[in-house]
This record gives structure tokens, C-alpha cells and sequence, in this order.
């Protein structure tokens, strides 16, 4: 038995509205505040040394005596916030399970000789200002400071304007190389997104690589006129533009074997009876391979303008984020797959791709030794109220993390 | 020269968005209420007795010594509600030019024969609790008293909640054939919402009939997933089936020469990276008869089935209000031809269907007498910032109904 339990019901109210069932943790608001508060509160109860770093990722830090502090440090963790009506796994799993793993570590009595830090990125969902993995993007200068505290929030405040309301510097904001020089090694654990684990019949695994993917922004601009004395031919209607390329996304994913959701729409004035004038739309697209991607994204961007063009509309398509192909370093990977078959979880550890974008993802593409361990989840569904994995297959996360926290460490 | 133009500057600023430059005046929310205000100062200063009837409608009575003021009133008005970011015009051009004819006629001297009222109905546009002519269907006994208290709001609050944060009384809501009974003739003048004065070039026409038309919700539901990891095929996403549909009432609209529009739309969780698990529409259609408009709505439900049937979603059609086929009593509408082209309108006074709702076609329905005055629009447009009339056409309008005034109140 570990802690993690305990920890897991501690976070589990925060954030978690009532009627859904699902989370609203979003970066820099009440929820996402009380998440670390907990993050600082459970880091000093375990005498950890806390600090948040100029782009508000929240650190705790475990040098023990005659350790050499400025020695690459062993670095676990992963994210707190959330998308809109989020499931309690998706982050939060990766940051309860490493506190856990460090109790394991410590009631097993092993004592590192590296430094060791927890961490929990921002930001990671972008569920509030729209850019995915803002907190370690920034980290890394893969995202510009500039831009980021410009990004427009739901409720209309930018990000520098959210943080200043909550009393976080956003002037800080920035590449942090002195930071990424620090981290030894990232191992992120994460609730598995997808099926593959359920169907080899294993509690956990190891990351192979991730998608490139990215997020577009479809602003389709037509012109708001009354729904009943509007002569069809006389419209510039931005929606039926949005719904050409809707069906164009959906056709284009299915034949490539990619992915493609519009899962976020704004309309204006968004009234019954008033034809819009604007609809925004965001495409989330991801593939195999970054070509493939690239087609994905064009027929979807002709689809719109095809579209747009027949009723007199007009649309704008916008990259607000891409990533390109991750492929995790190969041997910490394999170091992972040798510990956690050894560790009891069976000997049978599958390695995984991914569609799914991480904080870990990021920093490898700066260079930075990553990996990342699945947890799995009986139904694949995430990013919902209904994401879940089995308790039993949580504690052999945290097994598995322990295990991989002694290897690494020593 | 009248007082149209003071009274118009007095309304102009009132629940301007400055950003849209369009109008958000919504039932019971703050910038209607100082609608209301307006109403009653302005009719307090013309020495008119304002009342609140049991449905939130206002009435101004002019009732000159030695009338019967049981007799059947004269009434001339509209409403002062807008669509979300609706224009300047539509409804209350109806109300100042009322008001400004009122004062036109008692400039000449004329005295009526018969009580006189000016009327605001409530919540006409629906753009709140998503029935049009709330006010006018309750008085009328079209929209149930319990149904109406229950409409939940965009902001989650009902009607009848909202009512009671702002002073009014739920429980008084309902038919109210007494009031009803004292309509001799309700004039409603309005802007005209298409363009065949324009093509006419008359300034003022007289109402012919409205189509038959109806508001329907299309509730499609799904399971909310990652958008990243959930394969296609593995999906049920209501925003696919949604498009479906947008597209079937695009084209069935455009074959059968009538009106479909889904101006209006809400998405959960709306988050970029998730796969929607419920998308709301609604759908606003209209058509010359009712065959046609039944067959439309039908044809937009087997899209909508069929669509989700290929994804395995869920949708459920709700037919929110209908309005059958109004033709408006024919006496009548010969008479305001006649009274305005007499008043110097020109002698080519058209007539013309609409499509839009009004409230004097909810009246007609239940047996008022009715007739509808329209001013000329440049552009046809309406729902829009860019609603506009001419000032000079307005003043014509205002002569047109001073005529009328005059004529139907000796």
C-alpha cells in the first residue's frame, strides 16, 4: 500500500463541477489556484523545497546532504489543470503518483545521489487561452512571451492580465535554459488515452513517440441579417461554410487514418432568429507523420474555402500551435522497459505511440531526456467526465514510477 | 417636423454594445428595463396613464374626457426588445413613431372619438428564453402560463425566476381576454425586413400576411473524448451529425424558395482537444405555406437522423413555438392603404407578405383585428448592427401612422 490514495482524495473536490462531474481547472483561476496550493502544501509536508519558476510551473525540490545540487537532477511530474468538463486522470494522475512514488522511495529507504524534483507544468490543457503545454512551451522558447501574455482568454482577459490578477508576475515570463540545463532526466507517468493497454491486457507501459499535431483557428465571416426575411441567395452565411468544412475534416480523417475535431465553436450574435455573422472554429488535427498532417489540415482549409466561397463568406484559418513527431530518446526508453518488467508489472510492457500532446513531448524537443509511462484505462475515453482507470492499475503506476524513480536515481 | 427625432436620440443609447455597435436589450435584463423606464417617462409626459399588464406588456391610455373607456380601444405600438446585437429599428421604430404620431395628432387638434393606446409588448424577440412574442402569445393564451415560468435562459435562471429578481410577478402570467377584448384595431408600424419597398421605391407599404413559421431544437448527443487519441471510427461526435443537418436546411431551403437558418449554437465541453458530447441547435424555418414549411423542418429532422445514425449519436427535435399562416384582415390593411396614400405617401402603397414574426400577427390569430405598417430599409438587413432606415423615411412612417391615427380614431 502507498499514499496514494490519500493524495488522490485530497485533490479529487477541487475544480470538479457538480452537474457534470467533470473538471474545470483552467490556468490562473480559483480551481487551478487551490490545485497548487495542494501541490505546495503535500511538497512541505515532505520537507521538498517549492518554488514556481518564471513561467508559474510549480517545482519541489529533494537534494539530500553532500548532494551536489547543481548535478541533472531526476525529474517527475506532469500537469494539474484541465480541459473544460475534464476527467480527474489526465495530469493530476502523473503529479499524485510521483509524490507517491517518493514516499515509496523513502519508506523503502533509498536516498538518492542526485537531486530530485517534482513538478507540476502549467497550463498544459490551454484550455483557457488556447495554446497547449504553455507552461513548458514557454520553458523551453517554443512559445514567445510576448505572444503568450497577448493570448485572449474565454472571459475576454489576456494571460498577462489573468496573472497579474492573481498576483503572478507576467513579465517573467520567458526562455528558462539555466532550468532545462537542470533536468537529467523528465519521466512523466500518464493515464493512457486509447486502447492499446486494455487490449494487451497490461497495467501499464512506455511511450514510443507522439504525433505531430496541431491546433487552427477557422474564422468564417459573413454578414448578420434577420433568419426570416433573408432570401437564401441574398446570405452570407458563415455557418454553412463551418459545415462544409466540418464534414471535409471528418471525411479527411477517416481516410487517412489521422484525427480531426472541431470541438470548440463560437457564433455571433448566436441569436435563433439572426443569421450569424461570425463563426469560429477550432480544428484539432493530428497524424502518423507530419506530410500526412499537412494534407489533413489543407483539404480541411479548402473545404472552407470552397465553402465559404459559394454563399459569399469569408474565412481566415489561423495556426495558433503545432508540434511536429516526437520520438522519445530511445535508450532511457528502453532503460524504462527493463525496470518495470523487472518491477513485477510483468514482463509483457507494451511501448506505445501516442496522438496525445504532453509537456515531456516538448521538452524533448529541446533536447531534454524524456519518457513517459501509461497507466491503463478500461474505456481509452479521456478528456471527459467518464475517463477512469482502476484503482489496482493506479497503485502499479505507482509501482512502476517508484521502480523507475530507484533506477534512475542512484 | 415631429418629435421622432428627440425621442429616437433619447432610446439610441440605451443596451448599445459599443464594441458591435448592435443592441442587447433582453426580457427583464437591465438595459430592457430601462427600456421600460423610457416607455413610461415618455408617456407620463404626454399626460398618458401607464399600466403593467398581468404579462409585463406596457399600455399608455389616452382616453379624452367624455369617452367610454370601455369602448374598443385604437392601438398603436410594438416592442423595445432586441436579438442579441440586433439593430436600432427593429421594434422600437415601431414604439417613438407611435409616440410621435400621437403628438403629430394632437398638434393638429384632433381629439379621437375612442380610448387610444400605445403598447410595448415584452420579450418579442425570444432572445432570451427562446419563445418569439412571449408577451403577445400569453396575453393571447398561445403560450402556457406554467411553460412560460419554466423557460430557462441562457443564463440559467427561468422566466419566472428573472421576473421576480426584478420586481414583476410570476404567478400573475397568463391569458387575459378582458384586455384582449378592449383591442378594437392594433396598428403595428416597422421596419421593413427584406427589400420590396426598395425595389418598389415607396417609402411606406401596408402588410399583406406573414409566413408560417417555427423554432426548433436539434439536442444531438455524444460521448465527450480526447481528440487526439480516439480514433474516428471509435468516436460519437454530435458535431458531425450537427453539420449534416446545417447543410440538409441549407439546400432544402434554397430548393423549396423558403427560409432555414441555425443561427444558434451551443457545444460541451467546447474544448479544442475534446470530442463534443452534446451539441444544441437551434433552427429557425420559415416558409409561404405550411406543407412546405412542414416538409422543410422534416427533411432538416431526417438529416439530422440520419447523420447521427452514421456516427452512432443521438438527436432529438423539439419544436420550440409555431405560427400558422396570418393573413392580415383585409378591410383593414385596404383602409391604411388607402388613409396613407391619401396622406401623401405617393399613390403606389405596396403590399407585402413577410416572413418575419410580429406580435399584431399573434393578436390576429386570436381574432384582433390587425394591420402592420412597413418602413423602407436600404439594404434589407435586420438582426444586424447594420439595420438601418432613413431618416427622412422614418418621418414618412410617422406620417403614414399619424394618418392612419386620425382616420381609424374618429
Amino acid at each position: 500500500m502507498n499514499s496514494f490514495d490519500e493524495l488522490w482524495s485530497e485533490l479529487a473536490p477541487i475544480g470538479r463541477n457538480a452537474s457534470t462531474g467533470g473538471y474545470r481547472r483552467y490556468a490562473f483561476d480559483t480551481a487551478e489556484l487551490d490545485c497548487r496550493e495542494w501541490f505546495v502544501a503535500t511538497a512541505q509536508a515532505r520537507g521538498l523545497d517549492v518554488e514556481t519558476d518564471r513561467n508559474t510551473n510549480l517545482w519541489a525540490w529533494w537534494v539530500p546532504p553532500g548532494i551536489d545540487p547543481s548535478a541533472p537532477a531526476l525529474v517527475l511530474g506532469s500537469h494539474l489543470d484541465s480541459v473544460p468538463d475534464g476527467g480527474a486522470y489526465d495530469g493530476p494522475l502523473g503529479v499524485v503518483s510521483a509524490f507517491a512514488a517518493l514516499d515509496a522511495v523513502r519508506d523503502a529507504g533509498v536516498a538518492p545521489d542526485r537531486p530530485v524534483a517534482l513538478v507540476a507544468f502549467a497550463d498544459e490543457e490551454g484550455a483557457r487561452f488556447g495554446i497547449a503545454c504553455a507552461g513548458s512551451r514557454l520553458m523551453a522558447g517554443a512559445l514567445d512571451a510576448d505572444k503568450a501574455r497577448g493570448l485572449v482568454g474565454r472571459d475576454g482577459l489576456t494571460m498577462g492580465e489573468a496573472m497579474s490578477a492573481q498576483g503572478f508576475d507576467p513579465t517573467t515570463l520567458g526562455p528558462d535554459p539555466e532550468r532545462l540545463a537542470r533536468i537529467g532526466e523528465f519521466v512523466e507517468l500518464h493515464i493512457e488515452q486509447g486502447r492499446h493497454l486494455i487490449e494487451r491486457g497490461a497495467a501499464v507501459g512506455v511511450a514510443e513517440s507522439i504525433w505531430p499535431h496541431g491546433r487552427y483557428r477557422l474564422t468564417f465571416r459573413g454578414v448578420a441579417d434577420h433568419a426570416g426575411t433573408t432570401r437564401m441567395q441574398d446570405r452570407h452565411d458563415p455557418m454553412v461554410a463551418y459545415a462544409h468544412a466540418a464534414l471535409a475534416a471528418d471525411a479527411a480523417a477517416r481516410a487517412t487514418d489521422s484525427r480531426a475535431t472541431f470541438g470548440r465553436i463560437e457564433v455571433e450574435p448566436n441569436g435563433t432568429n439572426a443569421v450569424p455573422s461570425t463563426v469560429r472554429a477550432w480544428l484539432d488535427a493530428r497524424a502518423s507523420d507530419e506530410p500526412t498532417l499537412e494534407s489533413l489540415v489543407a483539404r480541411v482549409a479548402d473545404a472552407a474555402a470552397s465553402g465559404a466561397l459559394t454563399n459569399g463568406t469569408e474565412v481566415d484559418v489561423t495556426t495558433e500551435s503545432t508540434t511536429p513527431l516526437l520520438t522519445f530518446d530511445a535508450p532511457l526508453r528502453d532503460r524504462l522497459v527493463d525496470v518495470v518488467s523487472r518491477s513485477g508489472a510483468g514482463s509483457d510492457v507494451p511501448v506505445l505511440p501516442t496522438a496525445a500532446g504532453h509537456d515531456a513531448g516538448i521538452l524533448a524537443t529541446v533536447g531534454v531526456r524524456t519518457a513517459m509511462l501509461f497507466v491503463r484505462n478500461p474505456t481509452g475515453i479521456s478528456h471527459s467526465p467518464d475517463e477512469f482507470a482502476e484503482p489496482v492499475d493506479c497503485h502499479a503506476g505507482v509501482d512502476a514510477l517508484a521502480a523507475v524513480f530507484t533506477d534512475l536515481a542512484r
